[in-house]
């Protein structure tokens, strides 16, 4: 009895917006706790900074434990992705920091407590989803790019590795070689190097720059596409709740039995 | 009764074609007189200038004075935010520029003497209007990136600060590191400086990349689609005026009553 | 009468396809010419070239001659901006290329010869006409940004000048650096030389490259909505030709009537 | 009668599914490999590449063969464009590799194969089609942008080539340059070396940018006119199979008839 008026308590502590105003400001003071160490600061300071980590990690321990403990049925809990982003994020920033083999996993999993913020702001959340949702339709657009990608660090590695070796040794860093062309960073640099032994080399990167905006305008044509296409469905759905679902062609039968009815 | 008639010519002026003409064309002059003091120009035409400078700061207080006076209401005045900027503009700009204390401001002030542009042409502030309005929609994607931004820059000064403290430093030398990667400027030189210690900080650099890529997308695609459904509401609006409001649903109860007349 | 039937003659070779297609393949031919020069070729070749840089200027003088004088009334000649343009390009190439005080002006007029191409192809002249077309609804946006980068300069110009001369000497260089900075052409190296001088100069550029940016956004969805809107209204037009100008307003009317009737 | 129930087997084994995976996952197999070869391996592990090699040809050529032996119609085979692809680069993989002649031509080959993967997926071959036909309604404003790429590339070889033969020499490399010059890639380098003996250079440099930025603008905007009128038109039939092709205006009609019918 006790325990489930506790577990209802907790329950409605969820939906509390207090509660969650008071979260949103734990994470943001870890933001600044991670921001502050990484400017050189006083000794003092640092014990201070090294209390206040303590102190967040108690916090968001006893918020996840509240939160687990306010769940009706627990195996549901873990259903959701953000229950568990959330878990895993506590669990192991509790890693002790000094032990220099995880140190580096336990300073990592710190800077990713500002990740909570998505998992905690409703719109945030949403946001993602919705991007999360355009990803499946855009999969055959990313395949396509990655098979441009993987022929021309192909053709790339296989020619000019005697060149350049530190951008065309194998395939994986000629992918990384391309990548930067296609950002346009220097990419002449590395077209003209290639161009003093193949002098038809400007062919391949041409080549390659067109196919790849010409992709990448593909993806954010279907990306544009796919909204509006959401935002013309919702719309439709609103027209024909109120035309509730007559079109015009039932409008002409129905004249037209009226038409039956008078010549009768 | 002499005051209430000066009112009303002031505030007719304010309407004026010509008295607005006049202002821009002075504004343009402010604008000339700014552009000409960059410069190495004759002592002889310096002096010309800075009696410029001080008619043009006389007619911009008399301008807003004239406004003012001929406001019926004064306290509405400051409630638009463009008298109000207007009013700063001039008022400052009274501060004396030889004082070397404030002449850095007072040259500012002068140069932003360009912006009462917007605030004169309708059309300008009408843009700047929308823009503003575009604004809060995209709050959330800012924050996103914000979010994004702040933890690549977490990361980075934690690791990278050793390899380059110039660009790794602190946590927000780092962000301005990072704006530059998101500009694709030699980029590849941070990168690889990074990579000869880490070698697989690649892996950071491109998925931040891609993340701020697909943010700053969803902020262009978020502004089109808002201009769009603006556009699409209007075309809505003026449907519904030339149905009246009628739906299909609306005629084909008609038809059924129409129907039931003629069975009776 | 002899002068007459000449004349119908010109005019219908105007519209004759081969006749098109004869002076497209000149206009070819003399940006092929053009091309060609550009290479070290050997005198024989240059003596050829020249001969046909003769016969091609011949050519468009007899060409832009039949088109005159195929014109029915010759004062709506010079009406057409292409017509014009076509006259004006071919008589200055009647320059004498050899006279070195013009042979700036020859060989630049030669070189524009080929966008003769665009007054000759029909869906060029077309393409051409609607990009023109958008430009005035995109003028308060480019006079905006044109206010941006004025004051952006001269706040350079009046404090970087000292700092770098080249870069930022007077308001003209200033603009010009600053257009550098918009395009993300080496600006980090243009922002972290003036912020050895003042710390806080980063605030300066990313607020121009945040407020250029979203401004170069508005204008590419200002064309975007300009397009869509021509679109659309095509799309009204036709849906009103079948409708018959009927909006379910005028039908609702209708039915009233027929009960009125029925109710008689 | 063999025969024949032989074709009809191959016909079905062609739209079987797990033939198809075993097709794709060949051709990874063969991207694996080339990928391999591009890293600097053991000579036993280059043995079993070798006959890798091999076996992935003999598989390929097995493919085609039973693909060409199901087509009922063996005239309509290479109708299909993705069959000849296919027989191409199966045919020409067969040539010997040692032979260092034609060895560049082979491992090219070998490398294309990688491209069969998207005339295997039936996905990735409708992207493409689609691609392809957006292009024609491009074809004019890529035109004009070669034709501004030319005028500019000949005015550049002609005034530019004593400055930079490297970059100006002649009007290909030219037009080189310029493509760099739009992707923004160190183009203030080479504008600033033109200005030192030009100094109006900016002229040709910033209007070449603006130019071809508003020609690709363009060339964005009419691929999104395009996939919005596809999607539009789509819609619009949906609605007219809805609707079964009936207008306001026909509903008008009906009306006018029935109240015709009632006064009489």
């Amino acid at each position: 009895m006790r325990y489930d008026s506790l577990q209802t308590g907790l329950y409605s502590l969820r939906a509390n917006k207090l509660f969650e105003l008071t979260v949103v400001s734990v994470i943001l003071l870890s933001a600044l706790v991670i921001g502050a160490k990484t400017y050189s600061i006083s000794p003092t300071f640092m014990v201070l900074v090294g209390w206040l980590d303590i102190a967040i990690t108690v916090f968001f321990l006893l918020e996840i434990s509240f939160r687990f403990m306010g769940e009706p049925r627990k195996w549901r809990f873990f259903n959701n992705p953000w229950n568990l982003f959330d878990t895993i994020i506590v669990v192991v920033s509790l890693i002790p920091v000094e032990d220099s083999e995880l140190a580096l996993i336990g300073r990592l999993i710190r800077i990713f407590r500002v990740l909570r913020m998505v998992s905690i702001v409703p719109e945030l959340r949403l946001l993602l989803n919705s991007l999360l949702k355009a990803m499946p339709q855009l999969g055959y657009v990313i395949l396509l790019m990655f098979i441009i990608f993987y022929i021309y660090a192909a053709v790339g590695a296989s020619f000019f590795a005697e060149i350049n070796p530190s951008l065309w040794q194998d395939i994986s860093i000629s992918m990384l070689t391309l990548f930067r062309v296609m950002t346009f960073e220097d990419w002449t640099d590395v077209m003209y190097e290639v161009m003093e032994v193949y002098g038809y080399a400007w062919v391949y990167f041409l080549s390659f720059i067109f196919l790849t905006t010409f992709a990448f305008l593909n993806m954010v044509i279907g990306i544009v596409v796919n909204v509006m296409e959401n935002e013309h469905s919702k719309e439709r759905e609103a027209e024909a709740i109120a035309n509730g679902d007559v079109t015009l062609d039932d409008l002409k039968q129905e004249l037209a039995e009226i038409k039956a009815l008078l010549r009768k």
